[in-house]
């Protein structure tokens, strides 16, 4: 599995997935294409899916906010008869290497998660139409769905088999959204999580697994009306045309992947990747309508799908890069006009979807099994939405005073409303909030320096930045943190920084990558589950797995 | 490591503590005994320790709470020169099989965890007097005091070495204090858990480290200082006497561990042990005097200690053991009055103390990595907080009706006040808010129930057990379960169990068990900490651990 995986698509390019528009209702048919896997050696039977089918999902969820504002209410649905999707599929699973399966399971509930932050945030919401057996990762995905819908027949059925069949979890958000969304009482999700034929029918409405049951007679029918109930009732504006996204302009080398407005430097040699975020060359548009008018290519919105493709890149293709750093260069003043014009129209429904974007995209940055961290150099646009970068990363380095022969601006980090609230992390509070957990009022004094440009020792004082570096020392002591990095255990790292990114409240999210993750990855390193007698490996051949019978 | 592991001890068998008693101030002296480890093959060099050591100090803190009342500061120092403590033994930890490191873990984390509870729950707080290093599982036996106390000189230094020097986290809570208990920065945690050297004196006090530093020369009369204001300025009750725990009445065969009140019957072959508790012979003691005479005999004072004992030998001692059934069978109105004096004098000290040491107990089953269920047979007993076991437990089955040739009392659940608040689970909240966080108000409902015996049609109407069966279906049932249980893979159990047992609120204690454990072990499983080249393998040949550089 050493091809390199494209997070990027569209729908000419879709296999697996068909969209039928009905004014406000979008039914989003998975119907996907057995031969279509993103590797050899597995077919996609019975709706399962890989990564490459969860990748034009990500792409349609995301295009739904922005090329389909007029959308309230997508409705998930099989295009196959009598299943509505089978789950992840376990010869894939059986297959993959540790890394892919971890990588997997990780952009698989971001797009999950991106369900429901679509109702919470934009009002679009998420219905999942159950025909035929729901299983394992199926029902995952219409856990991730806010309103469930199962017909009532002899084989519709919703089931996460997954550990009396695969010695596995449903770790796809499965278990904590069982717990904590659907409030399911613990000891029925133990059965249900027990049994391989999953719960049907009104056991299930009982159970709280679904919110509806009906008669396979009038299920289509429900499902119609519950969509146009919804979409009626939806508070989401109304907006007649949404915004087109066209292709990157990406060129990947073996050295430098390349976009527009990103320069990332593959150094594998050194075991790094370095993520240059350039500032914008022109004044922000004068208003959101011509925002709108340029499209894919405000800058904004331009920047926050290119770093989001990086981060995607380096995630799946670049596990050796075990470090990444993260640099800007750029005018801070013309930064802030263009975020600027965002904050003064966040009720403009495209200024409210580039800023959840954003928001996702520095969720993405949170949970990212690389150590972090920023370049504060003289030059930088450190300003609000990518300041914000500087408290996501796990330390930070920043220029302090003139550098001999170096005639950029000096270094400065600026605030602005960007950092107080528009951008939570899954644990549902601030990244300020989060680095000054002992300080809640310092969060509340950092307002008053909303707007200034802040070079090295203020913000040292500050608590903003880790270490700050003359012209004398910086090179030598940023090399010795990066060599000295970079030689660790990456496991330890990866364990490391997730426990210590993510101080203070717990959330559904941050347990779903915690908590519920960490026990996974632990599961998948086991024998009972992947060994060559495991459950993994032996799945369809009819002989269950041979388990060692010690607890631990 | 197949010896049998034992946790009872008393202080004439301790090897490595030392206790002077002073008034309200106790010094607790670790000096570890080299050659005192509980296996062969590593030397218990610098105070560090091995799970021996910590039976010992569970010992200690348990004892401090019933037999020394009067203590209201404990001060934790080092007997040797130059060390505070060096943490777990890395040489025990590198022979250790996986289990018995998790298990190490769990303890050592248990007893961690009692240090903050004596504060919390009877006004007995920890000190951590620092001198010389205090590395790794040193810092976190410093971390689970309530004060830390560090001197200033060139050898003293608190330090998290476990990342960049053993490919490890610090597990024992470390992490998770750090960020939500010292609540450090995170990216100064970030260089505090990275560097080998620890960190030292002023600089351990600004990053919130440590409490308070103090010179060389002053420390000593500083310490006696703080012990005493703080014995002053606590409210915990002055108690001239304590109880004396003699050694628990316990005989250990292939197929049993019988104590005086608990049957734990052992079914190596059906991988399952079954617990029964006995309810009282007598009536309640008439007040607490009457109890405080009886002592370590009195009946739920007694039923806790084995019950304790129980778990923990069980933990350690049976691993194949996946599945525990918990039975109860004795006088459900006799059990009531011994419960209800405890209630009616919640705050005479020991009654206090009882209650709170039930409140741990019940948590040690709540994070117990096997499989339990309760059989609620007639004769049993389960009443307020031998209920409270019912709703600890993964799924209970419930006898309905009279049986053929049974004269036992039918089968009823009571719930009592004890029920509502009186032992929280880790969480935070009860076992009932736990199981019905879909209805919060069912539970308020709930409380009209106290102090009636509920058979099974009504215990399932409540919500309050899984499972009804009649004399029909009961044996095939029941027999059915356990069969199916025992035959799923061990890890899938213990990762899907922990993920629904703790719904609802996280707390430091959740996350340690929950996210920071479930990391732990998964790079207790990777060849980077464990494999033939690993960290833990190398320790001490000088030769640094050769990493595979993938993150994944």
């Amino acid at each position: 599995m050493s091809k390199m995986i494209d997070f990027q698509t569209n729908p000419s390019l879709y296999r697996h997935w068909r969209i039928e528009y009905e004014g406000p209702v979008a039914n989003l048919i998975m119907d996907v294409d057995e031969n279509g896997g993103l590797f050899e050696g597995y077919e996609l039977k019975l709706n399962s899916y890989d990564l490459g089918v969860d990748i034009e999902l990500n792409d349609i969820v995301q295009r739904m906010r922005f090329e389909h504002p007029e959308v309230k209410v997508v409705v998930i649905k099989s295009g196959k008869d009598k299943v509505f999707c089978a789950g992840a599929n376990i010869r894939m699973l059986g297959g993959a290497a540790h890394s892919h399966k971890v990588n997997f399971c990780k952009f698989t509930n971001e797009t999950r998660n991106t369900f429901e932050a679509a109702e919470a945030d934009s009002g679009q919401n998420y219905i999942a139409a159950i025909k035929g057996a729901c299983a394992g990762g199926g029902y995952e995905l219409a856990l991730a769905c806010n309103h469930i819908m199962l017909t009532d027949d002899s084989t519709s059925a919703v089931g996460l088999p997954e550990v009396p069949l695969l010695a596995v979890l449903p770790g796809t958000g499965g278990l904590t959204r069982v717990t904590d969304k659907r409030k399911v009482r613990r000891d029925l999700a133990d059965i249900f999580c027990s049994i391989e034929e999953g719960v049907k029918g009104k056991r299930a409405l009982q159970w709280r697994l679904v919110d509806e049951v009906i008669a396979n007679s009038k299920f289509d029918d429900a499902v119609i009306e519950r969509a146009q109930k919804m979409a009626a009732e939806s508070n989401k504006t109304d907006v007649g045309e949404g915004v087109t996204f066209g292709p990157l302009n990406r060129v990947i080398t073996l050295t430098a992947v390349t976009y527009d407005l990103i320069e990332v430097e593959l150094d594998h040699a050194g075991r790094k990747a370095t993520i240059t975020l350039k500032g914008p060359s022109e004044a922000a548009p004068v208003d959101m309508s011509t925002f709108q008018a340029q499209g894919d290519q405000a800058y904004l919105l331009k920047l926050a799908r290119e770093l989001e493709d990086a981060i995607l890149h380096l995630r799946s293709n670049e596990n050796e890069l075990g470090l990444w750093l993260f640099r800007t260069q750029g005018d801070p003043v013309l930064f802030a006009t263009h975020e600027a014009l965002l904050a003064d129209n966040a009720d403009h429904w495209l200024a409210n979807e580039v800023q959840q974007f954003w928001k996702r995209t520095l969720k993405r940055i949170d949970v990212t099994s690389r150590s972090l961290a920023a370049l504060i150099e003289h030059g930088s646009c450190f300003v609000g939405v990518l300041a914000e970068i500087l408290f996501a990363v796990d330390r930070s380095y920043m220029m302090e005073d003139e550098f001999e022969g170096d005639n950029r601006p000096i270094a400065a980090i600026t605030l602005t409303d960007a950092n107080f609230g528009r951008y939570p992390m899954g644990n549902a509070i601030t990244r300020l909030q989060t680095r000054f957990l002992a300080k809640p009022e310092h969060v509340e004094d950092l307002k008053s320096s909303i707007g200034q440009a802040m070079e090295a020792e203020e913000a040292n004082d500050l608590g903003l930045v880790t270490v700050t570096l003359d012209d004398i020392d910086w090179e030598d002591e940023v090399r010795i943190f990066i060599e000295e990095r970079v030689s660790f255990s990456p496991d330890a790292m990866t364990g490391m920084e997730a426990n210590l990114r993510f101080a203070g409240p717990e959330t559904m999210e941050t347990r779903i990558f915690g908590r519920l993750t960490a026990w996974q990855n632990w599961i998948f390193n086991r024998p009972n589950a992947v060994g060559p007698d495991g459950a993994l490996q032996r799945y369809g051949s009819g002989v269950r797995g041979d388990y060692t019978m010690e607890r631990v």
